[in-house]
């Protein structure tokens, strides 16, 4: 099998400065295309105006067009009378002035005669009154854009105007993305059903590509897939180059793995010049340029893994299409912010972790998504990125961190961030906030009941979501916050109530009934992490009856969300689990009844009064939700909205 | 002739608020298109997950799948070996998990055996190993995207790993507009000979609505142009209502003139709910709703001035478009910058001034563009836009204010601003340092020599443009400096000679070859500002010839710049003005030398080493900066670039 090394690991900096330094000069050449097309383009030379604007010295208003100097007599007590044709020209807005005049006295400034024949005025015109002059927008020749400008919806009315009706532009830079791998199929030839039943892996990474360096002005050539084998990858490259590509992108097989050819085949076609960033994700990224048919052309090797690519995309193909336009890349915004929970990361390897953020009073809280180079809602849930340095172990819980924006600063100043449970309907309660309030959005990480119920108490979210048990009361979250919520004053309002349940293969094969079959020997558990609200329920459950949690297979193999216990069972990870019948009816798994539990939102009374979350109220107060969550299977949802008790933190 | 009047005048944010009350409730309605096409469209309900990603567990490296309990005796002084097919599975990353398997052991821990059959570990894998288990990115029916999102490459990977190739968007708003005007020509029908010579005025509102209605996810409909008459108004804005626009935009014809029916025809066809606003520019705009054929369309009658048009397609137009998409509109980016001038306001009426900025030091800096409602290159010049509120009466110079930032931070942070007079060349210096530098750019504000020096003084720019003659010495710019700059040590660099001289039409008419010519009774001239290096040389050559200005016809008529002098020369207005070679040749004018005058730059010795500076100088030291200056006719830039004093500002 062959095996590969990376060179030395170069920063993102070193490999990009090392990069652009061989491809960087590269001449896109030009091209004159019609104004009608130009928007978004980007000019490669200065502009110079065809025309002057106005061409003519032209009426501001409408009214009549004088000789200035013919008017100086005019006042209220001798007003002055002017023959229509002679000595005043009706004139509209926008209308060149006749011969020999020199302002405009507006409509309603005149006394008009009976017959039209001649004009009464009162007041003295002064030259240029009223008058838009040759030349005062711009004059011909004169420098009116620079080059490196993207034509927007401004410079195309310049440009109109300039009478420049076919602007020169750089032609768009041509990007070959080729994707490789033997398991994976195009997105057009994956059929739906396919898909469903997970009987492919579909390539997506191209479309994601071509969205990033179409936004970057660029123009995307994909090529079908490429099998993983160096005689294929080298073949598809050499065609790219000779099909005029200014850049060609492999995607996939740039690691050094068994089955990485990329590097190999840039270096046997010409250069490579580095291989192994250290950044994570974005490790497996090789950049070299080979020579085809008398060409120097660039090439990138870019990972697999869609959030690794994201990294090499943005890192070094955005920059250089950039730099090949004259334009500047916008600078990323940044705010402060401080991590909920501590980040760890390898030192020598900067790491891109994704959060989404929460502006709680005036601390904006991240909470970090998962780090998987596959996890690809890493990328479309991410309100921003932190970059731990390469010289760090990763940053504290609480230690104030810069992080750069994905999101605007009003999206996510409107958005309230929940900490706690997970449960379907936060989903459902985020997408009817923003359909009613486009500003607003709630931001939900999951961390478990009393997870969240101790973030709420740190202050780091506007709420909270539980399903506590009070083992001596029989009462949900009331006893949670007395224990946990010490000087934090919150409602508790409650959600829904929610069938829990074993989740188990249709048919229920193991025949799970009760929580004395979970002590079976051909029966496997997969449990909820400590302080989830489930996670107490089973634990009461198994307290109540007796069985020792030792005994039960799995019970120390934790999943952090109702759906990722459904799937394990789904997949045949094991056998039975606990959790909300919605998690079973979704994936098509049976569903056995142990019990209804209160699921309740648990509000700072800090931001009850705020207008994000009145907002939120009101929608889980509708008929709208009730009756979605209610279709949801296993929910009743009739209560939703109503306070059950206002906890003084006292 | 018809008359007509403005309701009454409305604030943007009243306007907006009664008319959305009555237009905002319309439905889109959704469709459902190929995830190909999907970019920038906006979602329209919430989107579940139709597959799990993973859809298996699958291996997240190249290696082989074990069970991991089967490993876990494995140690470095007791390796194990695995048989393969029956203990251990090759297995690629992204390929699924053999049945009975969970783990992988990386490529890089194994070894194998010569004939492969066996390989061997040192160490006990532990359950799920690099594994990527089904669902740990999502799990089908969970919501991954909710309505209002706009798709971006980042959900387009996310739509696509979720099996979702069909996504559910909101229908395009399709808006028609109708270009009004009997004195227009459309561009697609004007000759570039025609607007060259000025025959024929372009109609490019429409284009500019088009580019911002499409970038805000609207579909557009241009009409040809409707004559200044209310019936085919009237038919134009019916015929657009029953082809299925959802918003009908009226250009022109919506002011209070004589020739202005937008607003009554709108009266006639339905509900006239705005006609009036109280924000300069932007005030003849009318809002309303028509029915026709059963359906109520709203329409906008926009102004025609595009600075006018601009602000009310952003106040109205945009908003709405964005609503019907449940999409929050961006706030703009603000700064506190310091205005250069003083920016009067009428009082009643919102101002909205385009200016240009500069930081200079910790200070950002404003300069504000002329203010007609005309000026196109107002648009395309801008940086940020100031609004004086309805209340005010202006502010003053030095009175710190908050601007909407048109460009980005890094934009403005990245330019230069030079103050002073006006000089082509400063034109060809921006154009070729973006080129090089696409960071970097310079800012010009022309108010002449002096102005320049004493915002130079002031700490208002980086440095100023200046040919100001000692009439003492006959040396340029170092009196003036001593004179004007005590206390702010300075560079004086050298960028040009040019020839000054009577700028005159072809063929020299009037035979202007000296300055007593000038006191003919049969010509006129048009004069620089006061403070401007060429009014200097003007005043001196009078004095020096004994001649008084009062008795040149035009002396008092001032423009600002030198292809402003040269316009009024080219459209009549005056027959001989004072100016460079390079105006009078950019418009075919004859010019009759009197001299040449030494034009350099003041640079401010704070901003001296300043790496935009050192770029500016690299530029005008550079031969395509010469040859390009050369080519213009009337300079010598060979030594362009000198350092010609330094000033310790004593």
């Amino acid at each position: 099998m062959a095996r590969n090394t990376y060179l030395t690991m170069k920063t993102p900096t070193e490999a990009r400065e090392l990069w652009f330094s061989q491809v960087a000069a590269a001449d896109l050449g030009e091209e004159q295309i019609p104004l009608q097309d130009a928007l978004h383009r980007v000019l490669s030379r200065p502009v110079e105006a065809l025309r002057s604007s106005p061409a003519f010295h032209g009426a501001a208003m409408d009214g009549v067009a004088v000789k200035a100097e013919a008017t100086f007599t005019a006042s209220p007590r001798r007003p002055l009378r002017l023959e229509v044709g002679r000595d005043a020209f009706w004139i509209n807005t926008g209308h060149p002035l006749p011969a020999g005049t020199n302002a405009v006295i507006k409509v309603e400034e005149l006394n008009t005669d009976a017959d039209g024949r001649f004009v009464g005025i009162e007041k003295a015109a002064f030259p240029w009154q009223h008058v838009r002059k040759l030349g005062e927008d711009m004059v011909a020749t004169e420098i009116i854009l620079a080059p490196g400008i993207v034509i927007g919806a401004y410079e195309l009315g310049a440009l109109a105007a300039a009478g420049v009706l076919r602007p020169t532009v750089f032609r768009r830079p041509k990007v070959a993305v080729i994707p490789s791998g033997s398991e994976i199929v195009s997105l057009g030839e994956a059929k739906e059903e396919d898909l469903r039943a997970g009987r492919v892996l579909p390539e997506f990474n191209s479309l994601v590509f071509s969205a990033l360096i179409r936004e970057a002005g660029g123009e995307v050539d994909t090529q079908p897939i490429v099998p993983d084998d160096p005689d294929a990858i080298r073949a598809a490259i050499l065609a790219a180059a000779e099909d005029g590509a200014d850049l060609i992108m492999m995607n996939a097989g740039s690691s050094a793995g068994s089955h990485d050819y990329t590097a190999e085949v840039i270096r046997s076609l010409g250069e490579l010049f580095v291989h192994g960033i250290a950044v994570m994700p974005g490790k497996p990224t090789a950049l070299g340029l080979i020579t085809a048919g008398g060409r120097r052309v660039p090439v990138i090797g870019t990972p697999g893994y869609p959030v690794s690519a994201i990294v090499a995309v943005e890192e070094f193909v955005l920059p250089l299409l950039a730099l090949w336009q004259s334009r500047s890349l916008p600078r990323k915004d940044v705010m402060d912010v401080v991590p909920c929970n501590a980040l760890p990361s390898r030192p020598g390897m900067e790491e891109r972790i994704r959060v989404r953020l929460g502006m709680v009073g005036d601390t904006c809280y991240a909470v970090s998504l998962p780090r998987g180079a596959g996890t690809v809602t890493s990328l479309s849930r991410a309100d921003a990125v932190i970059r731990v340095p390469r010289d760090s172990e990763g940053l504290d819980a609480g230690q104030p961190v810069q992080a750069e924006l994905i999101r605007t600063r009003e999206q996510i100043e409107g958005a309230l961030l929940i900490i706690g449970s997970h449960d379907s309907t936060l989903d459902i309660i985020d997408s009817m906030l923003r359909r009613k309030h486009p500003r607003f959005r709630l931001t939900s990480a999951h961390v478990g009941s009393l997870g969240g119920l101790l973030a709420l108490n740190r202050g780091q979210c506007h709420l909270a979501g539980s399903h506590l048990l009070d083992e001596g009361t029989g009462e949900y979250n009331r006893q949670a916050m007395r224990d946990h919520l010490k000087g934090t004053p919150s409602l508790l309002v409650h959600l829904a109530d929610r069938e829990q349940g074993f989740i188990v293969l249709p048919g229920n094969p193991k025949g799970i009934t009760s929580f004395e079959k979970l002590l079976c020997d051909d029966v496997s558990f997969i449990n909820r992490q400590r302080g989830s609200g489930t996670r107490v329920l089973l634990d009461w459950e198994l307290k109540k009856r007796g069985i020792s949690p030792a005994k039960i297979h799995g019970y120390r193999d934790e999943e952090y969300t109702h759906m990722n216990v459904a799937a394990a069972v789904l997949s045949g990870r094991a056998d039975c689990a606990l959790g909300v019948r919605s998690a079973a009816v979704a994936l098509g798994l049976d569903f056995v009844p142990v019990g209804v539990e209160q699921y309740d939102l648990v509000i700072s009374r800090t931001y009850a009064e705020d207008e994000r979350m009145l907002a939120l109220l009101d929608v889980i107060r509708s008929t709208e939700f009730r009756d979605t969550v209610t279709a949801m299977g296993g929910y009743d949802a009739s209560r939703s909205g109503t306070l059950l008790w206002e906890y003084d933190g006292e």
